[in-house]
């Protein structure tokens, strides 16, 4: 496996977004969560009609981003379909290019200040479950709550449902039960996630996943967002209003 | 202004489909309506909260792209947000990557056979609107139509109403008037789509912007669509049911 440092100007990935990636967290061991990152991976590419990555090629890009690199770190595994094709049409038989780059990773800075943004995710695209190449609406959200004061965007879907973070999956807490968008509103399939219901389960905690409006989570008794790197990200405010702590929030990211 | 050879891998363009691009066709003479796609992609650029595109820059790129060549092309010029920034984030002051590349372009192969997508576009996003690096629901709905033995496909947004084909823009004709879906509809404000819309104006044919959807269509006396490479494209038919000829469409072809 040769490691690649430069992108060919003709890759799909590049030219029209034809790929996927996972971001995962390094922190003083192995990328946590990697056979759940893996798996995910796998899913997306069967879903875009791309053949399955090769784990070992995959596993080999990862290391050679992490040699020589130490404390906290986001590694990044982009697969796309490599190059080839004309205009939309794949070439018949895509060859995957992977690319693994390492980043260091800044710990969460605290509560999250937590902002609607006016741009929606399309729960009507089958991307919109999956970690595709096309983030701009998620830059354009997230801009856009920047200039607001905020630090982090919330997106709705186009019937009005919440569906996610700009870059994370959110959840809320009604007395004790734990409530998150049903992947269905157009809600990335987060290896977070997962594990926060799996958390929720371990701890009897009723877990379930809706399709609601934004008064859910504006009357919640607590609201969080989670990612691989973030972990668990309290929200400290919603639209400018005061969202309380929670206990529940610190047990279920201590069960994750 | 040097060339780019390759996209180093923390181009925003890659990693996040930050970005944008014009798709040109160059036929025995210089790029075909240079002017209306650099003011588009410096308008693209505006909407993004991009710097402005330098336009000698964008001019040594395409020149440079097209050095040694002849033939039919297409020009493709790409504009990214460089590299830089942190996740969704873009630095402070992006500096914009231009890369401009040719390849052989085809002539169209005759009348079309379009086919309705099940993935819909996002008119509740404004890069809807652009040609943004984001094109994998495109490349899925046609992947879809392919499927079906179609050739081209025909995106519905998440109103249901119609929006344009998976690479070009979408117009019908009844009773010597001629129809397109209006901008608000998720709709890339195509070159040949405003040259279309000219051609009507100087042909003396009303020419309507509408939302409405999919009967409209299905019941119109001719349909057509555009994009820079094909110019007008008759389509041949709907869903499997055949649609006429139409002779106002070689009249506006010619009009362009």
């Amino acid at each position: 496996m040769i490691p690649v440092d430069a992108i060919p100007t003709d890759d799909r990935g590049f030219t029209l977004g034809d790929g996927l990636f996972e971001t995962l967290l390094v922190d003083d061991g192995p990328p946590q969560f990697w056979d759940e990152h893996l798996e995910r991976l796998t899913a997306g590419c069967a879903a875009l009609g791309l053949p399955r990555p090769d784990p070992l090629a995959v596993k080999a890009a990862a290391d050679d981003a992490l040699v020589g690199r130490s404390g906290r770190l986001a590694l990044r595994i982009t697969v796309t379909a490599g190059s080839g094709g004309r205009g939309l049409d794949r070439p018949s038989a895509p060859i995957l290019r992977v690319i693994a780059t390492a980043a260091p990773a800044a710990r969460p800075s605290g509560p999250i200040s937590l902002v609607t943004s006016n741009v929606r995710r399309n729960e009507r695209s089958p991307t919109s479950r999956l970690k595709t190449l096309a983030y701009l609406d998620n830059i354009l959200a997230r801009a856009e709550v920047r200039g607001l004061g905020g630090d982090e965007a919330l997106m709705l879907n186009t019937r009005d449902e919440v569906a996610c973070a700009a870059a994370a999956n959110l959840f809320w807490i009604v007395d004790r039960r734990l409530f998150t968008p049903a992947l269905e509103c157009g809600v990335l399939d987060g290896v977070m996630r997962r594990r926060i219901l799996a958390a929720a389960a371990g701890l009897a905690i009723e877990a379930v996943e809706v399709r609601v409006g934004l008064a859910a989570v504006q009357t919640a008794d607590a609201v969080f967002v989670t990612n691989s790197l973030i972990g668990v990200g309290a929200v400290a405010s919603l639209d400018g209003r005061a969202m309380p702590s929670h206990p529940l929030v610190a047990s279920l990211a201590a069960g994750v």
